[in-house]
């Protein structure tokens, strides 16, 4: 199925081209509400021009066979305007298609509930993302780039949840992340009743039911 | 010394919270061109209406004595001309202040050589970043939530660089990833000749002059 993104900004333009890199086959419908027209040439992707909070306009994006909608912010209107606009864009998507996952940048925390009320699948809190980041480049007290080293991880690799296996149950931390390291995961830390452990303390000991938070590359298959 | 943030937006708003709980005791000066007055007991800052281009406002903002500028896009305007004014108040800032580190956030990848060509110590290139991260919330083939789990990593963990030290010299990353665990780093990856190379082989050999990237808690001073 092809993929549909609502608003078309630098964001967007962006993650066309790192898609059209790494999965040129999955096709891309892009709706916009204020541009007109865009170049095909540049961007490989099929352009609508109409307000996705219409259902005819979804229609025409073939809502119903797509495979995933991304809605990103429109950043140079108020918050709460842009917010509604996701909102109201997210309930139409999901009267018309009940099973495609959601993924919302929303700006203000304060609507991220009804978001979620809404029907979307993953929220993207973009502010949040980028206050906290701008923290670590203001406040990092050892010597760091992070801005950079995040960008670095994020383009090659990527994360993985996955259950702990009955032979790293009750191991340490550091037996857990040798044996992982060896089968091509790097463990980060668990997800031990939806809470973070990032980095434990070496002695640190697994038990069942925690989530072992690791990266694994690209290419690897799902386990 | 004082920070001083130019541009008064969520991003700003919320990096304000984060640095009154974590550093209470640095104090900060916001200074925007549109916003008339803020709420000091919702914001604990001293602000300055004017333009941060203007060499008075920063002199009102005290910029000899300050340590550090952060410069956040107007995103409300056109990427062009947010950037633009970016750049001049990075001139302006290095022009009274040859010495404080200045952070930018540029929209657009075409007015990074310029900001740096002006004086900016780092560019934050916030659109890369959200593109890579959608890039990752829409694609990764395993099991993960990628903005949760980079959300929660930087909350808990800062970045750290250094030099591979002589013991670990010609050890593997499996070696050397045992060794910094019991001293309270997790070893993500190493820089060598500015290459990234996140989460190589097991059996990969590090040798001298390579740079060691790994998380540490907000709590360790500096090594
Ligand atoms: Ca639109
Ligand atoms: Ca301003």
């Amino acid at each position: 199925g092809h993929y549909i993104f609502i608003g078309w900004n630098e964001r967007t333009r962006q993650l066309i081209r790192l898609m059209a890199e790494k999965f040129p086959d999955t096709p891309i419908v892009v709706i916009d509400r204020t541009e007109k027209k865009i170049l095909y040439e540049d961007y490989p992707v099929h352009f609508i021009h109409g307000d996705a909070s219409d259902e005819h306009i979804l229609l025409k994006a073939n809502i119903k066979e797509a495979a995933k909608v991304l809605i990103t912010a429109n950043t140079s209107k108020a918050e709460k305007h842009a917010d509604s606009f996701t909102i109201l864009s997210i309930l139409t998507i999901r009267g018309t298609n009940k099973d495609i996952p959601i993924v919302a940048e929303i700006l203000s925390k304060t609507y991220v509930e009804n978001a979620l009320r809404a029907g979307a699948s993953t929220i993207i809190r973009s502010n949040d993302f980028l206050s906290t980041l701008l923290f670590h480049e203001l406040s990092h007290q050892v010597a760091s780039t992070p801005f950079e080293d995040i960008l670095e991880i994020l383009k090659r690799k990527q994360f993985s949840h996955m259950p702990v296996t009955k032979e790293l149950e009750h191991r340490s931390f550091l037996e857990a992340s040798n044996l992982l390291m060896l089968q091509g995961y790097l463990l980060l830390g668990i997800i031990r009743e939806n809470q973070y452990k990032i980095h434990p303390p070496a002695d640190y000991i697994l038990q069942k039911g925690d989530i072992l938070l690791a990266f694994v590359s690209w290419q690897r298959k799902e386990i």
